[in-house]
């Protein structure tokens, strides 16, 4: 049986952990695959670094390119990141012929169709579970699994350092600013935490799962995205009050062939299955119209679960290869993108709002909200105790995001409205 | 492109529900397999009786060997269910080179491995995603999603009957027998409910998941298995008190490579995942060395889901005929099978003890604990309100099941005892 070679780029946590699969598991992954694996060379940035596996100091090397021309090489892992650069050396492997594994979202998000169709040309197979939700096999899952269903809605808690900091505010009560420091300290999240707090990591992943389940080429500029960073104890204890948690919730819809995917901060009743989902854990929970609900839950990073992920799409394009199969995956995207308008795209809605207390304040409010159609689900008034206004809390009923930004300008011109403190979309 | 022909066996709820999606999403179906699907065939009983899809009288049969011999049919799906009977149907539709969909579970876990065989031997592939937890692809996760992992210990609700039942018990009191009358009212469990109350159901799920988990064949003897009919409202009530959940659980376990699959009403802590799957759903857990903790979580049965999956595997036999790989999946079984011992199979417990009200006689139970090195977790005593007994409530740390039971055997002899009320298996 001839061996496969791998090359792998980038030797950091999630590499480390291919490493130690590959040399644990060599007679498990020989029953899956068929053949033996090796890993036959490493690109990293230092040569000389010290590291936790015992790797041959003659199969590193300090540029990639070395690994993409090894004609020795079967199939890449990528585990470097990085998007331009890397790019240039994927799309050159493919057209070496060399199969591709790869972690990473943001090459995917960003050029996924055209690497994709690079692979097909060259009848390469490229793979990239790991790219969503770590250790859950959420892809194959929108590929395989469901293929004979129509998917119509998915939603995502697919960034786990948000959820970690919601969750820690949730339970303990802290701020925002005091669990981003915490979440910082733990290596939770970056020195500069943009790309998760404001929901740009989980927009990329949920570009990538709507691709999938809704199989038309959605791409990020197409999903709209709000992070957690103005999310108040204010609005955790209120929806709590109510029944709900705070997610932050990637929301892939369809309705009839029009799609609408967004990334915000959601509040999810907490009977729902995702309201559970707690911590660093991803869910991935899909609504197929013949399936029904059902939900996909996992770590969402870390060394071993994402490895884990990366090694399975291994096996899986060492089948292939046994079998002469690869780059023949049906193609995935057979359907034109239209996306729906704010008149189309439908939601319950939280409101707080911080009004003048005096008589006939209310009446005004629901008046507006008449006037542009949305009806409500229910209302709570009460007095600040801290000053002189009044809370006023409004959950609608399914309102078009056009209604409710009409609404909310109407308010901003309304004198006995001092704030609309916060709108939240709602679901479950 | 040259269609896919399909003969099915049987027209219930589910081979309706096939019938259904093939015809709804000719589209979508055409897109992911490339080429068009027809239902060449059915074999009925009844070729007269009224049904709820149209059907063209002359695809009707009431003899399966006319599907099973017919030259045009490329894949049989098999929703008529029964064992003997039926898989001569499926050894001769293999032996013809047809390739086979079924969703009969008893099948599989008693002939599953000559089936698979015989399918290898010619080149066809068997594929029974719809068998276990209906809408949820878990078949497919476990041979594909975590091929690159080792996996350690799998948990599953996946008997639809027994969790609504007991969720009903445990969110509102009502006793076993009512709540199984108001099944059987529903639809929910048969006139004869044996093969779900006494877990006979959910121990022929666990062996098909045990087998492709573990990688080892997995028989139904190998199952031990203990229903929910001896399920009391207090023992309900005791577990809420403590914060658990009583559930059925299948639970498979590898140490090394020695196995145990069980499965049994099992008290929940309710903070794990699992323990908050209620009504119908099902959900299986798996915990991989690697990946860690994930849970896939969905509807068990119905109409719908059951034939989404069976939707599901047809399509990927459509995609193997196109590439000419049928039949070409690595053996998922290369292990040889090792049963752990009573001795080997660790897990807390929970017993409720009715005892003598006088002093002494928790000395004298703990101290049986001891001789036996079951070391406790946690030990509650109180009067029993309604007669002149006392109640113990012992939860253990991790025991062997030989300890356990050489405790229980003294227990019997012990005058201060007056009965083992309960004794269950605990997680989480």
């Amino acid at each position: 049986m001839k061996p496969v070679k791998v090359g792998l780029l980038g030797l950091g946590t999630v590499g480390t952990g291919v490493v130690r699969i590959v040399e644990r598991h060599q007679e498990d992954l020989l029953g899956q695959a068929g053949s033996p694996i090796i890993i036959e060379q490493i690109a990293v940035k230092n040569t000389n670094k010290l590291r936790s596996v015992p790797i041959d100091a003659d199969k590193l090397t300090d540029d990639p390119w070395d690994v993409i021309r090894n004609p020795e090489i079967d199939v890449i892992i990528e585990v470097m990141g990085g998007i331009n650069q890397t790019k240039e050396y994927i799309l050159e492997a493919l057209a070496s012929g060399k199969h591709v594994v790869t972690a990473n979202k943001d090459l995917m998000a960003l050029h996924g169709q055209e690497i994709l169709a690079k692979a097909r040309e060259n009848r390469c197979d490229v793979m990239y579970e790991a790219s969503v939700a770590g250790g859950i096999p959420i892809i194959r899952t929108l590929i395989e699994g469901f293929s004979s269903d129509r998917i119509t809605k998915i939603m995502g808690i697919v960034n786990g350092t948000t959820n970690y900091m919601l969750t820690k505010m949730t339970q303990e009560g802290v701020s925002y600013s005091d669990v981003l420091r915490e979440a910082q300290e733990l290596g939770y999240a970056e020195a500069d935490p943009t790309s998760d707090v404001e929901g740009l990591d989980a927009a990329r992943k949920m570009a990538i799962l709507a691709t999938l389940g809704f199989r038309t080429n959605v791409a990020l500029e197409d999903v709209s995205v709000r992070g957690i960073s103005s999310i108040s104890q204010e609005d955790i204890q209120y929806a709590k009050r109510l029944g709900y948690e705070v997610k932050l919730l990637g929301i892939a819809e369809r309705e009839n062939d029009a799609i609408s995917v967004t990334v915000q901060p959601t509040m999810v009743k907490n009977t729902h299955p995702i309201a559970s989902v707690n911590g660093v854990f991803n869910a991935v929970y899909v609504y197929g119209e013949a399936v029904g609900e059902t939900m996909f839950y996992g770590p969402g990073a870390g060394e071993m679960p994402t490895a884990t992920s990366i090694v399975a799409d291994l096996v899986a394009v060492v089948k292939n290869l046994k079998l002469g199969v690869n780059g023949q995956q049906a193609a995935a995207i057979f359907r034109d993108k239209k996306l729906m308008s704010d008149e189309q795209t439908m939601s319950k809605n939280f409101l707080l709002l911080h009004v003048d207390d005096r008589a006939g304040v209310l009446a005004q409010i629901t008046q507006v909200f008449a006037e542009y159609g949305v009806s409500l689900e229910s209302v709570l008034q009460q007095p600040n105790p801290t000053n002189p206004e009044a809370e006023i809390i409004v959950i609608t009923h399914d309102a078009s995001r056009a209604s409710i930004q009409k609404v909310l300008q109407v308010f901003e011109s309304l004198d006995v409205i001092r704030t609309v403190k916060s709108a939240y979309r709602v679901e479950g």
